[in-house]
C-alpha cells in the first residue's frame, strides 16, 4: 500500500496546468486560417485547449486508443439492473470478437481498443486481447458494506497508470475511456450524489433501461449503500472503496496517467442520457461536444469525441492561412 | 425553360416518402443488437432513417462526396461582408489546392469535393477539379431588382441535378452539401424570411463576423430586396430568381436528384450559428444532431455529419446481435 501510494504521488506530481504557451500559438495560428475568425466554433477551442494539454502548439493525434474497463458489481445481487451479471463476462468476450459498439466506432476513428479485466465474475481465459489486472471477482455488494478495501482501491488506481504507462510506449496520443461492467450505473450514482452534494433520486437514472419501480428500487438502494458506509466527499479513495468499482477505480488512474503524460482524455465527449452525467461534467465544469442521447458506456461516446478532436487538430495543422493561399483578409 | 422545367418536374415525380418497410426492419435489428435497446440514441434513429431514404434495411455509405458550389452575388455592392468578393474566387482555388476547411474534413471522412463553378465573378480557369455550371458572373444586386431571371433560376436547379446524376456514375451512397459565396448569408436570410413568414430582424445573423452596425446596415438591404422584389412565397422558383444565389439554386437542384435517387442529404448534420438556421430547420421539422457553433459553410457541417451518418449505419451493420454474440438479454 506504501509503494502504490508512492507511485501515485509521483504521478500526480508530473501533472500540470495547459501549457499557456503553447495555447496561445494555437490561437494565432486559427486567427490566420483561411476562414473567418472563430467560424469553426467549439472546434477551434478544443484544438486549443488540445495544445494546452499536449504542450504543442500544433498538435497531432496519430496514435488513438480507447480504453475499456470491465469488472462486476457486488451489488447486482440487489436486483439493480435489467440484464444478468454474466453479461459483462460475455461483452468482455464479444469486444474480443470485435462485435460491440465500442469495435465498430474505434474502426471509424482508427483507434485501437484495450480491454482490461479488472475483475469480471467467473474469470476470462488467459487470452491476447484481454489485460487481465484483476482485483477480485467483483466487488462486494455496497448496500451492506464497503464495495472494496482502501487496498484494493488504491491497486485499481495503480493498474490504471500501468496500463497507460505500457500503452505510451506503443504509440499514444489520445486517450478515450470506457467501462463495462452490470451494475456500474448504480455505483457511478452512488460516487456522483457523494462527489456533487446532490441528492440521490436527483442522479441516479435509469441505465440499462429500467421502469420506474425499478428506479426507485435503485434510488433505495444506494441511498442504503450511502447510509451504510458514509464515505468521506473530502476523500475520494474512501469514496472508490466505499461505493465505487474496480473498473471505476482503474479509469480514475489512468486518466491520472494520461494527465501526467500530456495525452489529452478529460476532454467531455458527450453528454449521456443517463441522468447523473449532466451533474458531474457541471461539477467538473465541462461543456460536452455532443449530445445524442448516448447512453451505451464501452467508451462510445469517447470515440466520437476523439473523431472530433482530431478533426479540430487536423484543421489547425492542415488549412492554409490566408497569406498561404492568396486569400484576401478582411477588408 | 420547357427542357428545363420538363427534367426537373420528371425529377421530383421520382421523389418517394421513406421506404417503411427498410426501417421496420432496420428498428428489428437495432433491438437484436449487443446493447440495452435504444442505449445509441440519436444514431439508432439516424441508422433508420437512412434505411428509409435509402431502401436497404441495413445501409452500406461507402462512396461519401461533398458538393461545393460557388457563386458571386451582386448585393455585396451593399458592403453586406466582412470580406471583399474576390474572396469567392481565392477561396474556390484554395478548395482546389486542399487547403481549406472543407478538405481537411473530407479526408478525416474519406469523402471526395465537388468543386462547382456555379457563377463566379472573373470566371475561373478551365482546369481539372472545377466543374463549370457558370449562369453569370455572380448574380444581380438583389436590392435593386430581382438576382437573376427565373429562366437563370431553372438553370441552377437543372445543372445541380445534373451533378449528381453524373456523380452517381462515380458510386455516391451520402451526399453533403456546402457553398463559397461572398454575402450568401444576405441572400439566405432573405429567402429564410421569405419562406418562413418570419422578419428579417429575427432570422439575420453575422455571417463571417460583421458587428452591430454593420448587422443592421445588412438587415435594412435585406428588407429593401424584399420591398423591391415582392417574392411570392408559395412560388420557391419565384423567391430563387428574385432573393436567391446560384449556389443556392445549384444546391436545391441536387437535393432534389439526391431524394428522387434514394441518396441520404437532406439530414440536418448541425445547428450553425448563423441566426437563421434554427428557423430553417424548425420550418423543415429537422433535428440537427450537432451543436458546435459553426458558421463557416463549404459544407463543414456537412462532412462532420457524415462521419455520424456513416457511424450508425456501420453499428447497424457490423455490431453482433445478442444470439450471435452469445450474450444474455434482458432477465
Amino acid at each position: 500500500m506504501f509503494i502504490a501510494m508512492n507511485t501515485l504521488d509521483k504521478i500526480i506530481e508530473r501533472i500540470k496546468p495547459l501549457d499557456s504557451t503553447a495555447m496561445e500559438q494555437a490561437v494565432q495560428r486559427q486567427d490566420r486560417l483561411t476562414k473567418p475568425r472563430g467560424s469553426l466554433g467549439a472546434l477551434e477551442g478544443l484544438s486549443i485547449r488540445i495544445a494546452g494539454i499536449t504542450a504543442e502548439p500544433v498538435p497531432r493525434l496519430k496514435h488513438k486508443a480507447i480504453l475499456t474497463m470491465a469488472a462486476d458489481h457486488g451489488v447486482t445481487a440487489q436486483g439493480v439492473s435489467l440484464y444478468p451479471a454474466e453479461v459483462t463476462r460475455q461483452m468482455v468476450l464479444n469486444f474480443l470478437a470485435g462485435g460491440a459498439a465500442i469495435n465498430v466506432l474505434s474502426r471509424m476513428i482508427g483507434a485501437r481498443v484495450i480491454i482490461v479485466d479488472m475483475g469480471v465474475r467467473g474469470g476470462l481465459p488467459a487470452i491476447d486481447g484481454i489485460t487481465c489486472k484483476m482485483i477480485d471477482f467483483g466487488t462486494k455488494d455496497m448496500s451492506t458494506g464497503p464495495a472494496m478495501t482502501r487496498e484494493q482501491a488504491m491497486d485499481c488506481l495503480v493498474a490504471g497508470t500501468e496500463i497507460v504507462e505500457q500503452e505510451i510506449k506503443a504509440g499514444l496520443d489520445i486517450l478515450g475511456t470506457g467501462d463495462m461492467g452490470i451494475g456500474n450505473t448504480t455505483s457511478a450514482s452512488a460516487i456522483t450524489a457523494v462527489v456533487t452534494g446532490q441528492m440521490v433520486s436527483e442522479i441516479t437514472g435509469r441505465g440499462t433501461g429500467i421502469d420506474d419501480a425499478q428506479l426507485a428500487h435503485k434510488i433505495r438502494i444506494i441511498e442504503q449503500s450511502l447510509t451504510v458506509n458514509k464515505p468521506d466527499p473530502a476523500d475520494a479513495m474512501d469514496v472508490l472503496a466505499k461505493v465505487g468499482g474496480f473498473e471505476i477505480g482503474g479509469l480514475a488512474g489512468a486518466m491520472l496517467a494520461a494527465a501526467a503524460n500530456h495525452i489529452p482524455d478529460m476532454i467531455a465527449s458527450h453528454l449521456s442520457a443517463e441522468k447523473g452525467h449532466a451533474a458531474c461534467l457541471r461539477h467538473l465544469g465541462l461543456e460536452p461536444l455532443l449530445n445524442l442521447n448516448l447512453r451505451l458506456g464501452e467508451g462510445t461516446g469517447a470515440a466520437l469525441g476523439i473523431f472530433l478532436a482530431e478533426s479540430s487538430v487536423n484543421l489547425l495543422r492542415e488549412m492554409s492561412t490566408f497569406s498561404e493561399a492568396g486569400v484576401s483578409d478582411i477588408q
